[in-house]
């Protein structure tokens, strides 16, 4: 018995990746998509393979029988998919960031209401998932640490969100420690990078990269480093097959990809 | 109250860094050390400290109040120590391999009617436990997975200990799979590295190399890479160091330093 | 005055790069491309910038006055472009591999008749160029070396070509040595990977992974590792650019990308 | 005929490296040391060795037929036992740093008028001169250029001084050019690290790490990194040697290993 998706949000860059990930994959089944076009054109790879694309949720979910809505939409029309789909039992895993806390708060409790699964993830790239797990933990045992970000040279801000993310994970574990000697001097601005709480983050951007991270923890004769290369969008197909298995088994709401994983 | 410590194998390499680090250690107090030397000659350093050294072990827990043993000795004397320091309910810390499962078991078996805590740990390199307790739940969710080691040129055997030792733990959790492309052909021997279960493992040897291991994990998209990188001994020391604290709070035997830290 | 360019070979994926390429290239100007197709189809982006297709390169070359061919087909038809071409004083930069010695030699000889530039390059990756070259000048102070090509699991053989290649131009330079300890044991089958008159090479597949190449040279406390990534056929571009710049000034034949470049 | 060879400064940490290198080499001899001591102290494994030791450079050079003198002292005796040495006709390497303009030019003068070989090297390590040397070359083709350099924690300024150097070198074969998106955002001060000329520079500092440095060049679709691992002072001793090797070929003054090494 193959799981029964329908995917919101088919010709967006990750939608376009999900919609070729449901086909591939030989236990679950695409019954349909969801695409708020204001004309009626058709979406070329869907309409080949035959299948339907519906203007309105209500319609999709009325006409198909679906086991899991993937919504990789926008907040604003996500919100309510998600909340037409928890209220006919239709388990959500949603990649849509931009909630308000309100709304989290009402899918939750939606969630609950209905026995209904939904997985919301503001990110599905399982590796990246894996490396602020591990140092999250790694954090504990040293305390001096240093991350770098590497990303291609089109980017704006630095440091990236998951070197943010990541420094906030660790603060969580870690003592506040001003790291290096105390004596330390930067004779040329910045060479130390930035600190969050003592902790370093350097942020590199150059043509042909695309999007890395590594963390290095140093300790006495020793260093450990986790690292996580991503290639393309592909990376994040992972986390969203492994949502759509593990929604299946939830009755309830679960914030996150790392808090559906068996991490131990 | 700082603990207080003997030293069982003073001037061996290990023996020697770990008198530094707990005379270093402000929490830790170095009150003797037994060192079963046939002649009775001074140790230097020791000496010099004013640190008693004890031929019999016997006749240092007699003559001392002891919290912990740490015994980095070789196993037909560790034994004896160890079961001497457990019947007098003073807690073990022991880095000696090699014992017989019968010895083992014996110890165990001590600890428990003592109510005394016993930690042996065959490695105390804390970022090589880290690196193999995140690999096996890495392995999880990448089941492709490339070992590469290096080392020294100076190693003999290939691959190390710790690489065979990684794919062991990898093999617990993932399936048996055959990697790479079904029609892959090697056309030069032994390029594609050793084969333990699919998982690849490949030794590198060279002058200017210490110890080192990555352990990389493949998904569509990313790879995730766990780096060990060990210099010098010292890195055992914060194993050791955490063993002595862990151990004040254990009433039994504990086998591997993985199993008495928080890794969660 | 812009370089005026035609490209044969313009549906392939190095072709359809190079299009894009020249067309990017403020210097360059694409002022026709030679496409043998059996059906007079249009090449849809070609139609669209308004860029002629000639089934024909004799009819290609009337038509339009070229500076530089860029011919990116197969050994049988690029043969007779590029004699065709130089026959015209149109120089040539060739991406193709395949050429028998005899061919190389008619075609080196027509390049000088005609004082007429023609680069044949098997390899317009620049950094792989450059690793290969650093390689070669490396290897005369450190003979201890080993080679680690990761290329994603879809990949037949192993060693790469590259890695091949690397290790030949190591040998030329390096006096034939045995490396590891003399008393070297393989626990494991393949553990020290293949050995090319002792350089050891290591290939990695994993799905994840694109195309890498390290090489590790070893020396009493110190190691040197010169290491190339490629994302995509992108990284050719740059070869093929400089290529065409270097061509202009040429009144013969070079083989090789190295022999065009300025590497003191 | 093994090369007859005078080492300054034997005490030293470097001196002490040389020493033993110069002990373990089959073709050099070490025929004695100067060592300025104020008490007239035996140097225990000189002594052991019978290797004399001289508290004066003129005496050494009167009692010994010297080949080669290996000066690791400071820029103030250094000067003076060089000075001593050409005059004798006896070839110098020089590691020391500090020397004034004017001394630089007398040495040379000194040098060229008694046809003596003279080698000044303030860095023997020959990985990070070979980094170096490549990054000048790969910085021709690949302008977009981040250092990384790690170090130990107990280090206080930063950049590195190697680091400075490589930027240096590299700032004179590639345009000025600022890296990076044009509006590229700083959300955490120091995240993009030093810039010189647009070079960035990421200082890391850590315990457990030696001394380390990697070059990173991008372009379209690919990276070259080049990356020196220093583990010890051993890795000055592979320099110090091929001086010893190229001087006695020098009929006149070199400033800088790089310019005595086969880079071609």
């Amino acid at each position: 018995m193959r799981i029964k998706i329908v995917i919101a949000g088919p010709r967006g860059r990750m939608g376009q990746e999900a919609v070729k990930m449901v086909l591939d994959e030989p236990d679950f089944q695409l019954v349909g998509c969801i695409d708020r076009k204001d004309k009626e054109v058709q979406v070329p790879f869907l309409a080949e393979k035959g299948i339907p694309v519906y203007r309105d949720a209500e319609e999709c979910f009325y006409a198909q029988e679906v086991d899991v809505l993937i919504d990789l939409t926008v907040a604003e029309s996500s919100y309510d998919y998600v909340m037409m789909a928890l209220r006919k039992q239709i388990r959500c895993v949603v990649g849509t960031t931009g909630f308000s806390n309100e709304q989290l708060q009402t899918m939750k409790a939606t969630a609950k209401e209905n026995s209904t699964g939904c997985i919301i993830a503001p990110n599905f790239a399982l590796g990246a998932i894996l490396m602020m797990h591990f140092s999250k933990i790694a954090a504990k045992f040293f305390p001096d640490i240093e991350i770098i970000e590497k990303h291609h040279d089109q980017k704006i801000d630095a440091p990236s969100g998951t070197a943010i993310k990541t420094a906030e994970m660790i603060k969580n574990v870690r003592n506040s420690k001003i790291q290096g000697h105390p004596d330390e001097v930067e004779t040329m601005q910045g060479a130390r990078g930035a600190s969050d709480d003592g902790i370093r983050i350097h942020s590199l951007r150059l043509p042909g990269l695309v999007a890395h991270q590594e963390v290095i923890f140093g300790g006495e004769g020793q260093t450990l480093t986790i690292k996580h290369d991503s290639m393309n969008r592909k990376s994040f197909m992972e986390g969203i097959k492994l949502s759509v298995q593990q929604v299946m088994n939830l009755k309830e709401y679960v914030y996150g990809l790392e808090n559906v994983l068996d991490l131990a």
